[in-house]
């Protein structure tokens, strides 16, 4: 028996992950974070995507203090996103601080109490601008989790960080998710946070770009 | 210009750790946690001792995943306390799954964003039925804020886990914070959450049999 809880987002990369989740475990859940985003329409996406992959359960988390913090373009509806791709040096501005590590640890206590042996997480090489989306901190992440687990703890077993695009392109996971039926159509990604998206911001020109392979 | 930002609950332990922090660093910030505990009582202690270190800032940032997670004593106004010490084996029920976890990444997004260098916990040896209190797990944690961090990424400096009674006793804390001249009389560390504190509990007893050597 092999379960992962998947985080999602409702963008395309989370949702192939959940569809991907389907073939390999045997039990999926998923959890998505309501954390003042400006982009929080993705939370309606993430919703149907979960109840399209029958998900045993989707939890719904609040994370308010970023509304305190503030400090990324992503959690400022003043801020101007940037247009076009990511620039070539320093964290982009619409890094949250330390958003993975604190999606990862509040995935992880639910892991930890439902033992759920995975925690699932879509991240992949064109997010490398991000720090949080490398490998470095993805190893360290999971040493952090087991070290910190009472499953662990207990049963001498591991939670693993499940993360199969680390060092695909957003192209491949484009390719796998055509190939797993996701309901592409159905996802969100845009920073910006418009319906229909903005069509110019970094994650709607990389999302463009990947899915005119198909 | 070396800074920190202490995690606070309102013990006696994060309280000597921010009175010891005031003679070590040039700033200092702290931040407590609103997560559903039971002894929620202690974050009113926890804002009085701020105040009374006269911190730079004092954060209250509230955790709502606990509420809906439960699966801890500590979490839960019907379950018992257990009375006496620690049992040997087995993280104690009382064990709150990721605490520590969540609550550094929490603080280091805090810290990425202010530039502050370092996140003071008080965790110390008698906690050590807690996974999350243990050497390795602090190690682990500082390679993950690391990793993920925009401003190590920025600057090439760290983040530092400063954790100074790692290896100490309670009693090595009460007579360091007798020295530093710290108001134990305003601390609270009661698992159980009543005003006067229940006298019985794991926490209760320790913090008793550590001031009975002042």
């Amino acid at each position: 028996m092999k379960s992962v809880l998947v985080l999602l987002s409702g963008g395309m990369d989370s949702a192939t992950l959940l569809w991907l989740s389907k073939k390999e475990f045997d039990k999926i859940y998923a959890i998505s974070f309501d954390y003042g985003q400006r982009h929080r329409v993705e939370i309606k996406y993430a919703k149907d995507l979960a109840k399209m992959a029958q998900v045993e359960e989707h939890f719904i988390v609040e994370v308010p203090h970023y509304s305190v913090l503030k400090g990324s373009a992503l959690l400022d509806q003043e801020a101007s996103i940037p247009k076009g791709e990511y620039p070539q040096e320093e964290p982009p501005i619409t890094t949250v601080p330390m958003r993975n590590l604190t999606f990862i640890s509040i995935a992880a206590s639910f892991a930890d109490t439902l033992e759920i042996d995975h925690i699932g997480i879509g991240v992949h090489a064109l997010d490398s601008p991000y720090p949080d989306c490398r490998p470095e901190f993805i190893t360290s992440a999971e040493a952090a989790v087991n070290a910190s687990s009472i499953f662990v703890a207990k049963t001498k077993k591991r939670i693993h960080i499940y993360a199969p695009f680390l060092g695909m392109s957003k192209r491949d996971i484009a390719l796998i998710g055509r190939d797993l039926g996701v309901p592409f159509e159905k996802t969100y990604s845009c920073y910006v946070g418009t319906e229909p998206p903005c069509g110019e911001c970094a994650a709607c020109l990389q999302r463009k770009q990947a899915l005119s392979f198909l």
